[in-house]
């Protein structure tokens, strides 16, 4: 049994940034979430794939060791997806969407995958995301994405299914809609009223925040001058953080979470260093660790204690 | 003798946001940093009001014993600015602009003025920025910031005034103008080339950043799910940097500039959280370190060593 259930796409997507393009590669939410979560826990993956998913992505996830045991190959075509990003990274602009056999996904789970501790049901229809969780066998850790689409047709089902939901990941523009809040801290708000005990909300290069009981954490993104392609970077954040928490001895921990948020920025910022996901396939734990570390010292505040008490001491 | 001299603009704004509104308030980048900085260091005022500039806003500065030797009154009205925020509290709408006295600002240093070891050039023309710095005495620190109006019809002056400018205060938006780089990183390696050691690029509700040589660090803003007014905000922060930076042992030191950003950080959230000056006229240094160490601790990633020490002792 996996540490780990995710639920969600695998696709190939075509991606035009202003440091290139990438056709048809390796790419949907499963897939990123899968691929940075495997360097803390093991991860199964749900999904569908056409007959003409390339042999050598599934290979990329298999050495990642991701069980593959859920990943159907349905009569048809892969799941496409096309975009593209200009000067605003944070902005992807949809050239072509191509469901294919994605519009029959109705994933049915093993008695093995209904027995994973932690799921994470990334961005597809919230029906389907509901329908999935029914099927799991009291879980320890729920956890959840979605996206514009599903939020301009579906938000009452997104609402149904947070009460249902420990954690929610949402980027900042998506949790202001979906609440009608102004800013992304009354998002977040508003989402930890309707269920999730922690709820964190992406900012892209401005960092993420994480609201656990009614207190916000902050935390910065991972300093890059320059990037290549910021797709998936949302799934490998989540990702990170919830493979280095299903590791962990506690999911309800401060120290943990806010590891863990460090986690997925950590991800998060190998994803965007180049296209695809070829920046998250063949890491070792300890160039990440390093780079969490490193992350952790751009932004820590020495305190100022010792600083204030001998200042006082001259001053008397 | 002050720790610290600022040059720049003391104003009556006038301004409306979602939350309210404040009418001929006491405002002006070199009253917001002054107010601010007076908490960690002594500050010396250099700039000029008109006969209508109301008593008690005098006193205002009086009570945080900023030295107003060099705040003169001349003949005519107070400079005034109005202007409004919308939803996103990031972006000012100026309704007027009504210069006035300080038309005819044309700052001459007292000897002692000259000789102070830290000077905020805060952001008035930088020709008159840089006539300014052309009249003290060797400066230990020299700091400045300019704004969007005269990135637009100065930018050579401002150029030439970086290179002899230790550290820069901009916002992200006035960075990437003044440079033409694409993203608030590239804009600070392009501004460091221009002279200053230390850059420091304001994002507002997303934090700061920070290049010390080759290297960035990170911070989030303190989280405030609401803002009364966000106007002074910029000049609030240096004037926390700056103000911790010069009671400092050392204005090289990283662990004394990243302290600096933390009380930037700070005071910039207080003044915020009211109109005009009102919440930054009245702090106690003990209400100011408690939220410098809440903010520490909100961003604070506490090292994975330990755990990962652990969990290969249970591996093995």
């Amino acid at each position: 049994m996996s540490d780990i259930l995710v639920v969600g796409s695998v696709a190939l997507d075509s991606v035009k940034t202003t440091a290139g393009k990438s056709v048809e590669a390796l790419g949907g939410s499963a897939t990123y979430f899968a691929l940075s979560a495997s360097y803390f826990s093991s991860v199964a993956l749900v999904g569908v794939v056409g007959e003409d998913f390339p042999r050598e992505h599934r290979r990329t996830l298999e050495r990642r060791r991701v069980d593959l045991e859920g990943l159907k190959a349905a009569k048809g075509k892969t799941f496409r997806w096309s975009g593209k990003y200009g000067k605003d990274a944070a902005v992807a602009e949809t050239l072509a969407t191509h469901l294919n056999v994605f519009k029959e996904f109705k994933p049915v789970l093993s008695e093995a995958q209904r027995k994973a501790p932690v799921v994470f049901l990334a961005n597809i229809d919230p029906e389907l995301q509901a329908e999935v969780l029914a099927q799991m066998k009291g879980p320890a850790l729920v956890a959840c994405d979605t996206m514009n689409y599903w939020i301009e047709s579906k938000p009452a089902a997104i609402k149904k299914l947070l009460a249902k939901v420990d954690i929610f990941f949402s980027n900042d523009q998506e949790a202001m809609r979906l609440t009608g809040a102004p800013n992304a801290l009354q998002a977040a708000e508003v989402l930890a009223d309707w269920g999730p005990s922690v709820v964190v909300i992406k900012k892209g290069e401005h960092g993420a925040l994480m609201k656990v009981g009614s207190k916000f954490f902050v935390f910065p993104a991972f300093p890059l001058a320059r990037i290549k392609d910021p797709t998936g970077a949302g799934d490998t954040f989540a990702g990170g953080f919830l493979g280095y928490l299903a590791s962990s001895a506690s999911y309800k921990d401060v120290a943990h979470l806010k590891r863990a948020m460090a986690y997925g920025t950590t991800m998060a910022s190998f994803n965007v260093q180049d296209f695809s996901t070829k920046n998250i396939e063949d890491l070792e734990r300890d160039v990440i660790d390093e780079r969490f570390h490193d992350l952790a010292e751009r932004m820590m505040v020495p305190r100022a204690d010792e600083f204030l008490k001998a200042r006082r001491a001259v001053a008397a």
